[in-house]
C-alpha cells in the first residue's frame, strides 16, 4: 500500500447512529490501509463502547477518530470532497460510479469521502458541500448498502490502484475554508446588490451556485484568488460614480 | 447486472457463527445481484432472528438460503469452487488476488465461492475441497476482515464486470457558443473596470479564466444564465450611486 493514498485520503462519517457501524468502518478501513477517521455528531456520543469492540484490530484508527461538531469544519482542510449516495439525487452535481473514477484520488491534494447516516444518507444541503458525488453501482432493487461494508468496498476500490502514480502539475488545490471564503465574499456582494428578491429562495439559489463552482475540477488556490479578483473588480462601485 | 452473473454464482458460508454476519452477508449479496446463499452448519441453528434483522431488503436471500451439514454436499452441483483467505496458506494450491480472477467467474459453469468462519476461517482440509484460492489484497497488518465485508468486496468486484452507462438529468448543458456569449459579457465588464490593467497580459488572464469556468462539467444552458445573472448584478451600477 502506497503511504501517500492512506495518509492522503479521509473517510468522514456524517452523523453515524450506530457505534457497530463506527467500530466495523475503522476494521475495514485498516484492512486497506487507511487510518484517517472524520466524525460528525455520532449520535451516541464519544467514545462510543461498541464501535471499540466492533473494530477488531483497528482500535488505533477509532481512539485517532476525530469529533466534529459540523461538517464544514470536518472537511475545512480538504482539497477534494466526495458524497457517497446510493441513489440518483435531483441536484446537478457529477456523478460519477466508483470504479471510474479511483484514479482521480491519487492527486496530492487531501481527499475526503463522506458517508451519510444509516437511515438516510447525505442531505441535499450536505452533497452541496462536495466536489463530487460517488455511487457504487449496485442493483437497482436494493441500493441501500450497510455503511462500513460501502467503506469497505470504497476503501478496497481504491487500494486497487495504488501502484498508479499520480499526475498534476499546476499549483495547490484549493481547501474547502478557501471556497468557503470565496462563496462568503460572493454571496455577500450578491445580497448587497440585490441578487436575492425573493428571501425565501436565496438558500435554494446559493446552493445552486454553490454547487456550479464547486464542479470545477482541481480548482487551485491562485484560481479561488482570481474568482475573488472578479468578484471584487466586477463589484467595485468607486471607479465609474 | 448480467443475471448470468447472479445464477451462476453461489455464496457459501462455512460454520458461521453470528447471525448478524449472516444477514449482513446476504444484504451485501443482493446489493451486487446475488441470490444464491448457501450456509453450512449454521453455529446458531436456522432459522437465525438475527440473521433476519440484519439482512435489510435482502430478507427473501435468508429465506430461500440452503442449510447443509458438511462441505460436500454443500458444492456437489458447483463446477468451480473458490475458497477465500486472508493468508498465505502452508498447501500447494492456486492463489490468486480478487482483481486478477474477477474474468475467471464469466464462465457458464456454476460457480461457488467458500467464506470461513469469522474466529478462524477455512480449515486446510476445507481449502483443499476448492479449485482454487482467492485473497483480497489487504494492508499486511490488518489481514483479518469482517465476513460480511469480505462478501462485499467480492460481490463488488464481480459486479463491476456489468456495463452501465451512467444517467444526467438536470437539463440541457450548455452549448459551446452559450459560454462564449458569457465570456465576452464577462471580459467586456472586466474590462470596463479595469482588471486588465497590463495590456500584455490581458490575452493569458483571460485564457486563465476561460480554463477556470471550462473545467466545470456538465454545465447546463440555466447554470450558463445563473453566471451571466451573477456578473449583471455585481456590475450594476445603478442601484447603489
Amino acid at each position: 500500500m502506497a503511504s501517500s493514498l492512506s495518509s492522503n485520503i479521509s473517510i468522514i462519517l456524517v452523523e453515524p447512529q450506530l457505534g457497530e457501524n463506527i467500530g466495523a468502518t475503522a476494521r475495514a478501513m485498516k484492512n486497506f490501509g487507511f487510518s484517517d477517521l472524520r466524525i460528525v455528531n455520532p449520535r451516541d456520543g464519544w467514545p462510543n463502547e461498541k464501535a471499540r469492540s466492533m473494530s477488531v484490530g483497528a482500535i488505533d484508527v477509532i481512539e485517532r477518530a476525530q469529533i466534529f461538531t459540523n461538517l464544514n469544519d470536518a472537511i475545512a482542510d480538504l482539497g477534494q470532497v466526495y458524497a457517497t449516495t446510493s441513489i440518483t439525487r435531483s441536484i446537478n452535481k457529477n456523478q460519477v460510479y466508483l470504479d471510474e473514477i479511483a484514479d482521480e484520488f491519487l492527486t496530492e491534494s487531501r481527499v475526503g469521502i463522506l458517508f451519510g447516516r444509516e437511515s438516510s444518507g447525505l442531505s441535499n444541503n450536505e452533497i452541496t458541500r462536495a466536489n463530487k458525488v460517488i455511487s457504487i453501482r449496485t442493483e437497482k432493487e436494493q441500493v441501500s448498502m450497510n455503511i462500513a461494508h460501502a467503506v469497505a468496498v470504497v476503501c478496497y476500490q481504491l487500494s486497487c490502484k495504488r501502484n498508479v502514480t499520480p499526475q498534476h502539475g499546476f499549483g495547490k488545490v484549493a481547501s474547502h475554508s478557501q471556497l468557503e471564503y470565496f462563496f462568503d465574499d460572493l454571496f455577500d456582494k450578491l445580497d448587497k446588490n440585490g441578487f436575492f428578491r425573493v428571501p425565501q429562495k436565496k438558500k435554494q439559489m446559493s446552493m445552486k451556485i454553490r454547487n456550479i463552482f464547486t464542479r470545477i475540477d482541481g480548482l487551485t488556490q491562485v484560481e479561488v484568488q482570481t474568482l475573488m479578483g472578479i468578484v471584487k473588480v466586477l463589484s467595485d462601485k468607486d471607479k465609474e460614480c
